[in-house]
């Protein structure tokens, strides 16, 4: 039996599943891959949860709210590199910050002290792989220690996985990506006869939008996504700026409906294709008409999908993976698990 | 640079394109993953091509086809085995021989005795595997060496990646595939209008259906292939008599048209569900009807696809991947590539 340690930083919707995921998981992973994966601490932004042992429900939350004043296993002011040093190299970070996607904070400073400190790292945040991809690679190369991020590039659709696993040793000749689950269930909804105002309404109604929808409807979600997509996968070193990015904001009901009447759709698609010569991509993000025969063109609600051109093995599409904190959860524990797990 | 030898088993359709797919590829090759991959020997039935040194198109064929008598590199009675031994261990058998779904032969020789040497195995032919995974799984565990048969598993379609590498960690619920190309493309064009028998001889014409398409049509083809990606995905030792099958062959115009004109689809499914208690699972492959949502209804022609159901990654769909022998050759070369490639 293997034993990990874990550090948990930020304790969202995501954190909070992925928590508890793990507990659920734990006979599975240890009968299926010999591994012990241990969540020792859960840092926030003020402090640790952290006893020294592996963390149980009863440690971190009481009514199914944190739990801190009072609480024997909660350490104010120390910090996630704390209780790395503490327990020395091997271990991995689980990053689940909302983090900033021009400063790349807090998730940043994270995954840096955590390389430093001999340890690897999964994120499901964004903002320092949009930021600082390349630095952070090298630096994790440097301490030999790993660096994944599914649960950034799409969670439960393995979009990584499949660039650099499956296609391994094809090249890839254009991306095209529906990567953004909330944008694309107001697209579907108003194909069916919302207006944008309605749609955005009812998907805000149900928890699938957010309150300040900017992100998703903007565009920027699908940005970072086809672009940490694109620089791992091409080994490219794209930056956001570089992304050409038009939301759904206010998209005419007729555009999407005409559409569909045709049996086509809009859909917000993220594209990366390869420019004259080949030499530099252009990476957009844009409401597009997509054909009858397009292999995303029935990825409806929330759902996800990707498409990978290549010159040896065509095209290869992936569509579903549960878009969800779980989902999200499920894929920081698989990347966590393809690290640890020995070769097959 | 590492330097890996290859001896290519079988000089049919895959072997050949896998010859000159390594040779086209294998700058980029070392470039991205820093592999030397080498072809060191092809062996046939009566002989080998091997020269001492990695084989070149002049050394294995003149005009197209291969060219035995005369040529200095063909060694009349010279086996794999006799070259693995004079290599030494650490290199990587690449199988594609068309091997016998009873016996496994010649396959299963030609894997044991590579495992037996030190050496690795990538298999295209699913005979060996169908016949004995478990034991060559062993075998390989006893020797230090990797199998891997992506190639054997619907190709360019990544099956098995997703399964183990993309859903590790996840409990699959279920896998339903479309697995068969040939058998597909008749069902679509039966859809469109042809009767049984004009489908199938176009596709014949076309060089998609053998002249004998029996494996293909009658489902053998796509129950080896669920078999081999459940006892895969699942750890399990079904074998093929646990697959109940039943093929296309005559199938009816009427019931795949009037599917198709309610939007639904008849389909060659391969399917794998738990069975009460989930202890035992039953497969089976069927000419199915498919509902206008099913994730698989608009696969449709040589294409292929596969569903997994998961309990924490929701469901997750494969569809396209190139259906020819380069499909099949890129397939091999990814697991060769996956075998030796550092970790990342």
């Amino acid at each position: 039996m293997k034993r990990a340690a874990l550090v948990l930083t930020g304790f969202g919707n995501v954190g909070r599943v992925f928590f508890s995921l793990l507990r659920e998981k734990a006979d599975d992973i240890q009968k299926r891959y010999g591994l012990a994966l241990e969540t020792m601490a859960v840092a926030r932004a003020e402090g640790c949860f952290y006893s020294g042992g592996p963390l149980e429900g009863r440690h971190v939350s009481r009514g199914g709210e944190p739990w801190t004043k009072g609480n024997p296993s909660w350490r104010e002011g120390f910090r996630a590199t704390d209780v790395i040093a503490e327990l020395g190299p091997g271990g991995c970070l689980v990053e689940c910050t909302i983090s900033n996607l021009e400063t790349g904070e807090p998730g940043m400073s994270y995954i840096s002290s955590a390389f430093h400190g001999g340890w690897n790292a999964v994120a499901a945040s964004k903002g320092a792989l949009v930021v600082g991809l390349p630095a952070l690679r090298a630096l994790a190369a440097e301490n030999g220690v790993f660096l994944k991020f599914s649960a950034a590039t799409a969670a439960a659709l393995p979009t990584l996985d499949v660039g650099l696993v499956s296609l391994a040793g094809a090249r890839i000749e254009g991306i095209q990506g529906i990567l953004n689950g909330t944008s694309n269930c107001i697209l579907t909804r108003m194909g069916e006869g919302l207006d944008y105002t309605e749609a955005l309404r009812e998907a805000q109604d149900k928890g699938i939008a957010e309150p300040d929808p900017a992100a998703d409807v903007g565009g920027w979600d699908s940005a970072a996504k086809i672009l940490l997509i694109t620089n791992t996968c091409l080994d490219s070193t794209y930056v956001l700026k570089d992304v050409h990015v038009r939301g759904i904001t206010g998209i005419s009901v007729d555009f999407v409906q005409s559409a569909r009447r045709e049996g086509r759709a809009v859909k917000l698609l993220a594209t990366a294709a390869p420019g004259r010569q080949g030499v530099r991509w252009s990476l957009d993000v844009r409401p597009s008409l997509v054909e009858a025969s397009h292999p995303l063109v029935h990825v409806n609600g929330t759902e996800k999908g990707i498409t990978f051109l290549t010159d040896s093995m065509g095209s290869v599409t992936l569509t579903g993976g549960r878009s969800s904190p779980r989902g999200a959860a499920a894929a920081l524990l698989k990347d966590i698990i393809n690290i640890y797990r020995p070769p097959f």
